[in-house]
Order: structure tokens, then C-alpha cells, then sequence
């Protein structure tokens, strides 16, 4: 197989910021042609912090990797008619719409359906209801800030983790729904709320049952596990070490690797707790904490990963951004995840792919973003099949635009 | 229609904890058959906490909602034999294994397609090498606990966000590839490492380019966002609300809904910023919450919302998780998302379903966990067509157990 897992796939994304970007992208790095479609000047999220000096917006170029830019003026019936073409554009594995912005007038599925009977459309809202919401004001009603930190205020974590997960549950029901449009030949709105996609995985992870089964609202304990051994150590040179232990046998590591395991095996019976069990281990945190924070202070963290290097300890360092980049060898172009492309407007910087790794199909190439408009004719002429005079004419009557 | 999107495909799940069963959790709340096999008498996740009073975990009944459970002594050929003939049985829409234990021995890849050559096996690892790492290992060196709080020590997010991530990396790779021995035939090996997700994220989300580019690593702001407008507020009541507006339209909302927009408006020459712009709310956010924080001090939490209901103005409120349960109408079965099921050993239980809705296909109504061994008997004699004999054998020789 020469080809990515996804080729032939044809996907047009009209969208801002992250939660439909990620979901067009995870496609695009596994292969499938996709077309984001803006209005001419950019959309919401074009100039998005942070910027390179240049002006040109990392984040939105780290968004939209390896996708293909058409800019069109979606304000006039003539840019909207381009627009309903490429979405309704035909073939096998075309005819699908990834939106997280308003569907209603010319973009309604209905509307659209008119254009391609068995149009997918994939559509983010906010709320299930149709309301506006966005990560921030998902993830504040979802617990978690009131979970995390030491208590006393609410602690936002700073990872934009619903429109992740959003992303991807985007991509899982757009490959569903062309799935069964290629057994039944019927076209399908799949609608995602954002605060569905939080609700869903508070209940997932067990919070809502041990609320409703045993009256406990999970309390902010920290940098600690619950239920398990596990916290951060500071380390000599002023670094940090999380340390964990689920299974009895990373137990085991721990005390091996640091030669603690006699120590360590003292405080069974100095708390009268069974340390062979993960809740005997968590009970007695504190006092296991005592026992390896001199070791952990006593060792700068080179000397940690030395220690803790092929022992099956599970560990890892605490690194700030710009840590990760610089001494992480998994944050490196020695990590097939990744590839140093040439970014416009920004030069070169490490691009990672997509995780997923298929035996039977390469890999793409980390790739890119385009520029705004890079592909407008491009796309033009391939999938309308518009012939260089006609393009000219919609350039000159500002009905779409290149490259800005 | 009257079948949930993915019936008929059947997948086969040897798992533990998080990432893998939400991969095979959200699958099977789209209408495929999953079929989770464990070790008779649990994995090492089977009494994680939260337990209900009765020791069932919430955990996992959360984590394993609409599959089917199968116990076979895996630590014996015939278990193993068992094992192998349910992930290698017939149907075009079998053959698919999903898991992240180490997949090794009978359960590595090249063993397993002796039994069906055209295999799809989906394994997540730790490390793009092999190696081991958890939510917890992979966070710390991510960057975003050093991001995250208000700086001074690092602050791990308590959700476990990359695990989420992964499985929902997992369940597109799985429809990939599938979709793809559909047209080739061809089985394949997918694989996929915690580390990678994080590391993909961090990228596609701008931090690895703003340090390459810019130099710049983010330091921790508290709750405030970065690059646009948006912080908490503390209410009369002893609440916050989180209050954001990335668009114009949405601080034009604020400064209507909060009687405010002419003392706001006073900021932009007080300060000279342009306040009609994301980079001027930004810079002036200090000055933008002085005026802002009387206001909700003066109100309760309720009147906040009376307030901002219909304004559009894009808050929400901070909620505990008994908050969500208790406050939230989105967390309730008036959301379709939710429906209120009987879960085995701990009672009525709010479960959610899959977010994703498809407009030609019912969404399968939330459903319990099944307890440990449920369905071995029946998965034995629907898939293998094993006897009611051969089945009582198999039992009496402690190869399988049924419910526990």
C-alpha cells in the first residue's frame, strides 16, 4: 500500500478556533483531502494568539496543518454558491461538511441537502440545545476546576481538553456516518454539543456516580492520586518528579530502584495497613511520602532517570514548554510523530502528525498549514472544474481570493 | 433506520483502566457489539475506586457502559484458545481487537493473524518505543502543570485528559481501518502511544511553536485566558462564574447586559488600547475587571444568570461535581444524552450515552456496565456456537466463569 489509511476521502471544514480544526486535521494527517473554506480576509480565529513576529498566528497554523485553504466571500449569494458546490462537489467519498459554526440560512442541512442528497453534515454546537458555549465556560460547570489545585479557589487547567476531545469525537462520527453511507447511501447530520462531550465524560469517569451512589464530591487533594499511590517529588537541582504506583509490582520497582524497600516495608505495620493493596498504599501516602522525599531532594533529576531508568518504575519529569522541546527526546524529530516543516510566515518549527501509526499504510509527512487562500484555485479547478478564465472572472468580481 | 449507527460491527476488547475502554465504550454506545474479556476474577481496574458501599467500582461500571463481559482463565492455553477464537471469529464486520495491555506472546499481532489473516488490532502504549507511561507521567512533562494555577509549583489537571484523547484516538484509527480492509481486504496493526497524544496536542495547540519561534514558554495566569478576555468572577453568594468574550460581539453582549458599556468604554482611552480588538481586551483585562468585579459581587449567582440569560453574553457558572448533578439541567435526563440506568451493586445511576446524535439512526439509550463474566456464557454460544454441554464443561474445568 503506497497510499495513507484515509486517501480518496474529500472533507470541506468551515470553522474557527479548535474543536472542528482538530477533527479536520486528525483526518487530513491520516490522509483525507481537507478543504477549509473561509471567508476572504480570514475568519475569527486567523490572527489567534500567539503570533509569530511576523503577524502570522501559530495557533491557527498549528490548527490546520496539512489542509487545503479556499477563500471565498461568503457574504454574497456568488461566494455561498462556490461554497455549496465544493460541499456538494460529487464522488464516492466526497459530499461531507465538518462545521462548528452556525448552521442556519445557506448552511442549514436542509438547505445543503438540496444541493446533495446524501450530504454528511457534522455539526458542533455549544450546548445541546443549540446555546452558545466555548471550553472555558464548559469547563468551569464541569467540576474539574474545583477538583484540581489545593482548594481554597477554583483552578482552570490551561489545556483546552473538551475541544480535544470534541475534535475526535468529530472524526469517530464522521468515519461512522460514511460507514453507513456507503451501505445505505443515505446522508446524515451528526450533531455534537460541547457540554455533551464534558457531561459525557464526567460520567465516564465515575464522578457523577460516586455523587450520586455515596454523596462524595471529590475534593481537591493536590498534585496526589486518589485511590493510588502517587505525587510529584522535588528534586536537588530544583526540577520535579511525579511518581506513581498502581500495580503491586511498580510498588515493588520503587523500593528496589531507590533501595528504600526496607524502609518502605515498615509502614504496613507502623500504620497497620496492607502496602500489597492500592488502597493500603494510598492511605499511607504521607507517611511513604516522608520516606522518598529525602531521596527524590538528595538527587538532582538526571540522577532521578539514572536511577529509575529500566527499573519499571513509573515516573516521568516535570517540564515546563520550553523543557519539552529542549531536552525531551520524545519532542524530537527522532520521534517518527514528528517532522521539522518549513511554516509560513513562521520558518521552520517541529510539526507533529498524526499519532495514529497503520502497519499496511504510511504515515503522512508532518505537513505544513497553508496560507489563506493557497488553494483557491487550485480547488477551484479540480473539483468545480472551472477553467482558468472563469476563476479570473470570480477573482476580478472579489467572489474569491488567493494567497494574501 | 431503526439500528444505531455502528450495528453490526463487533469488536473484542482486553483492556484495563481508561484510554482503551472509552475507545470501546464509545463504539459500543454507537450500536457495536463489544465484547470486553478479562481474566476470571478482574483486572487490575476492576476495583478501582470509587466503590459503591457494595465494593462494585464506579469506576469501572462507568468506564464499561453497553458491552459485554467475558471472564476466561487467560492464564491457561484453553482461556487463551477461547481468547483467540472470539478476536479471530468469521463476519465481515469482526476481526477487530482493541486493548492496551502489552501485546505480547498469543496476543501479539503476527500470533493472532495466524487466526485471521485479515486481523485489525488496535494497541495503545505508553511510549512510542514501548515503553511505559500513564496520565499522570505524561502530564507532568507536558508543560500545562507548569501552566497551570498561579504559578510557583506545578499543578497536574485532575482530568485525566490525555487518556480521554487516546480513546477517541482509537476509536477513528479502528473506523479507519476498517473502512480500509473494506476496499483492500487487508488487516492491520494500529498503534498509538499515550506520549504521542500529549505531544501531538501541545503542537497542534501552538506551545511547541511559540517556544521555536518566539522563544516564548507561557508562564501560569490563574483563570485567566490567555490572548483574549475572560477570567472568574466571585458572586454575592460565595459563587464564580467565569465570564469570556473573544468576539466583539460578545464584549459589545457584556457591557449591555451589565448596564456597564459606558464605563467600559472609558478604559480604551484611559489606557489607549483598542478595545474592539481581541490583543486591546486583553491588555486592558485588569482595568476591564475593576469595573466588572463590583457588579458581580453585588448579585448572586441566580441573578447572574437572570441577568445574562439571552444576552449572549458567554459565561458559565463554577459548579462541584455535586453542583453539576444537583444544579445543572444539562446533567439530567431532560438532556437526551443522559437517562438514569440500574447499574449493578451500586442502584440508579445517571449514565450518559455517546454525545454524538445521528439524525438516521436511533442513539441507543444509556446502558449499565455489565457485571464481570455476564455474558460469557451467551457470547460463547453466540459467537463460537458453543454448546450448553461444551459450555458446562468449559466451566466445571475453570476455564470461563460466568456473573461473579
Amino acid at each position: 500500500m503506497t497510499h495513507p489509511i484515509l486517501h480518496g476521502l474529500r472533507i470541506v471544514e468551515v470553522s474557527a478556533f479548535i474543536a472542528a480544526p482538530i477533527g479536520g486535521m486528525t483526518l487530513a494527517q491520516m490522509g483525507a483531502e481537507v478543504i477549509r473554506i473561509d471567508p476572504i480576509g480570514g475568519n475569527i480565529d486567523l490572527r489567534r494568539w500567539p503570533l509569530a513576529p511576523s503577524g502570522t498566528s501559530l495557533y491557527w497554523a498549528s490548527l490546520n496543518k496539512r489542509k487545503r485553504s479556499v477563500a471565498l466571500a461568503l457574504n454574497t449569494p456568488e461566494g455561498r454558491e462556490i461554497a455549496r458546490a465544493l460541499i456538494a462537489a460529487p464522488g464516492e467519498e466526497a459530499g461531507i461538511l465538518l462545521t462548528n459554526l452556525p448552521a442556519s440560512g445557506w448552511m442549514g442541512f436542509d438547505e445543503l441537502r438540496k444541493a446533495r442528497e446524501d450530504l454528511i453534515m457534522l455539526r458542533l454546537t455549544g450546548n445541546h440545545d443549540g446555546t452558545g458555549a466555548v471550553d472555558y465556560t464548559v469547563n468551569c460547570a464541569s467540576g474539574f476546576p474545583m477538583a484540581t489545585g489545593r482548594g481554597g479557589e477554583p483552578v482552570n487547567h490551561v489545556l483546552p481538553a473538551w475541544d480535544i476531545a470534541a475534535g475526535l469525537y468529530l472524526s469517530t462520527g464522521l468515519l461512522a456516518a460514511e460507514r453507513a453511507r456507503r451501505r445505505d447511501g443515505q446522508g446524515r447530520e451528526v450533531t455534537l454539543a460541547l457540554s455533551d462531550v464534558m457531561l459525557a465524560s464526567v460520567g465516564n469517569l465515575g464522578y457523577l456516580a460516586d455523587v450520586a451512589v455515596n454523596g462524595t464530591v471529590r475534593p481537591p487533594m493536590g498534585n496526589e492520586l486518589y485511590g493510588a499511590l502517587g505525587r510529584d517529588f522535588e528534586t536537588a537541582d530544583g526540577r520535579r518528579a511525579m511518581l506513581v504506583a498502581i500495580s503491586e509490582r511498580q510498588w515493588r520497582a520503587i523500593g528496589k530502584a531507590t533501595g528504600l524497600a526496607e524502609k518502605l516495608a515498615m509502614i504496613g505495620p507502623l500504620l497497620d495497613v496492607d502496602l500489597s493493596t492500592e488502597g493500603g498504599r494510598f492511605a499511607a501516602r504521607r507517611a511513604i511520602a516522608a520516606v522518598l522525599e529525602p531521596w527524590f531532594a538528595a538527587r538532582t533529576l538526571p540522577e532521578v532517570a539514572a536511577a529509575f531508568e529500566g527499573s519499571g518504575v513509573l515516573w516521568g519529569p516535570y517540564q515546563d514548554f520550553g523543557q519539552l522541546l529542549a531536552e525531551d527526546p520524545r519532542c524530537s524529530p527522532a520521534n517518527p510523530l514528528f517532522a521539522t516543516v518549513d511554516q509560513p510566515g513562521a520558518g521552520p518549527v517541529l510539526a507533529p502528525g498524526v499519532p495514529l501509526a497503520f502497519s499496511s499504510n504510511p504515515r503522512p509527512e508532518p505537513a505544513a498549514a497553508p496560507v489563506l487562500g493557497q488553494d483557491t484555485e487550485a480547488v477551484l479547478a479540480e473539483v468545480l472544474g472551472l477553467s482558468t478564465a472563469a476563476i479570473g472572472r470570480l477573482h476580478d468580481a472579489g467572489t474569491i481570493a488567493g494567497p494574501t
